[in-house]
């Protein structure tokens, strides 16, 4: 296994521990809990999320102004315990209560549930809303539903912005939900990522072949198929997600996101497709990110994300923010 | 071949295409030429660097404000030819003079060289500087003398800053070079890259070797050893730069780099322990970037860079800019 690592059974702790160390003004590092957190807590709703690590920058690379006020950490491709969310809870609430981010995956459906749980029985307000961009497949190996996958980005921006606005934990909760009704996203993936303390792929793919729709932990997609060029890719992906949503005739924000280990080459010459395409159907683009934003250890591929937008989702979008991996 | 591209003979084309329409408000696309350039013609002394295709976000991700004007591009790994440089210089220079900020391989040399002499035969101020920051080799395949790689970075936020100042064409020239003078790096590589018109891998390295010192190009380094942990990798590296340049007692900006195909994840271990390693050397970090900002296509592996500040360094490197890959 060819990775920059120590230990594999350190990852997750050591990854935590180099980025906080690259923002130690601005982060902080709650040890024996894997979180990373802003180094104040604001008098304003604090928008938490987390889920399993592998995924970098998602979700820690996005605490900061304007997105989340803190993010935890599971093991690799493993949902964070109870106690790790109640203590970034615990930590970040400043009485104005807290909004739980959660991509649809079983396991952290129940350890963010129990958290909150807990922590209303401390006296908390804790409220949650729930992605599920990934129209691949309707119910996956981790999730009952579909799964949550890089459109949670967007969805960190326009709740952290709602909440830095001042807006009330049910106003943040709705601003989320908007954006959660609006986001679609579609993925593929070329090669397996390699858990560190497997050290070997997760699955097979031939040498000529891709998996359409394959989930951010290599669950199963929609077919195997051999290797397509990058328009043929975003025609595919973009296929799906419109058949799936009806975006024609609205404004929207993109996202090309890689899966790790794609360089920026790649999803630039994706996103001249995307763009031709979306062009054509009459979608017009208002924001553009493409980047390794919600990623798969090393694996190779990319997915897809549209948010379609209003005024409020435009406004919000827009605000400023300041994360290691968002700034504007 | 796994990539997600059209035709092979395209993918600089296309990705550069890809990249404007990321950003159409701020930067421009110049067909024909390969250059990147800021929408606008800015009164101050123009920055302007390139070289081949292949190293992304380097070069037209650091194009905008506080950094380059503009960026031309090569094929992948191959020189841009002096009609396109001379393109970059002709849309940006104000008449205040440029600064071509070049990467030393024998190929860039020559050409930036031409287009700058053409330059001045059409009336032009037009001054260089040569990055040299690899210490892995006294000379290497494509280079006479070191070979310049990720510490580019670096040299084009710190003359981007000074020319953002207002300064004189003589001052951004001094500028640049005392970042030279002041950068050190190293690389190593685990897995080789797959150029997108020869589609297999252009080297070999055994299931479990990786590559000490290895270019940007895949040119050999230092040594081929047995996979090592992060903490090996960072002593490694470091321990070679700090023997070619006293970094004891001053404050630095470190970079912490990934070749392409090497996911956040690993590169944040890595700069835990180089976080570590200079501690324990008595080297105060005043600023550290962690992430892929000079790669290899889709080589595994990474460089670390050092630069020793002074308070003229440090203001420009704390400056504002505003770049696809670069933002504060």
């Amino acid at each position: 296994m060819k990775k920059i690592i120590n230990k594999p059974e350190d990852v997750v702790t050591e990854a935590l521990i180099g980025m906080q160390e690259a923002y130690p003004d601005k982060l902080e590092y709650i040890e024996g809990f894997e979180v990373i957190a802003r180094k104040k807590k604001e008098d304003k709703v604090a928008v938490i999320s987390g889920g399993g690590a592998g995924h970098e920058p998602l979700h820690a690379g996005f605490v900061g102004k304007g997105m989340l006020d803190a993010a935890v950490s599971g093991n690799v491709f493993s949902s964070p315990s109870p106690d790790r969310i109640g203590a970034a809870i615990e930590r970040m609430d400043s009485g104005k209560g807290v909004l739980l981010v959660i991509k649809n995956y079983s396991g952290d459906i129940m350890n963010f549930g129990l958290a909150s749980d807990l922590a209303e029985a401390d006296d908390r307000t804790v409220e949650s809303v729930v992605v599920k961009d990934d129209v691949a497949v309707p119910d996956s190996t981790y999730s009952t539903g579909r799964r949550g996958i890089a459109g949670t980005v967007f969805v960190h921006k326009i709740a952290g912005a709602k909440a830095e606005s001042g807006a009330s934990l049910s106003e943040v909760k709705a601003a989320a939900e908007k954006a959660i009704s609006n986001i679609r996203s579609m993925g593929m993936a070329m090669t397996p990522c390699i858990l560190p303390a497997v050290g070997k792929p997760g699955f097979a793919l031939g040498e000529d072949e891709i998996e359409i729709g394959m989930g951010i932990h290599g669950e199963p997609g929609v077919e195997k198929t051999k290797v397509k060029s990058a328009k043929e890719v975003a025609e595919i992906l973009l296929e799906k997600i419109l058949a799936d949503y009806d975006y024609s005739g609205s404004e929207v924000a993109v996202l090309v996101n890689g899966l790790g280990g794609t360089p920026l080459m790649e999803l630039y010459i994706l996103n001249k497709e995307v763009q031709e395409y979306l062009k054509a159907k009459g979608i017009r683009v208002y924001k553009t990110l493409v980047g390794n934003y919600t990623t798969a250890l090393d694996m190779t591929g990319c997915s897809l994300t549209l948010m379609k937008l209003d005024d409020e989702l435009k406004e919000l979008l827009d605000a400023e923010c300041d994360t290691p991996a968002l700034k504007w």
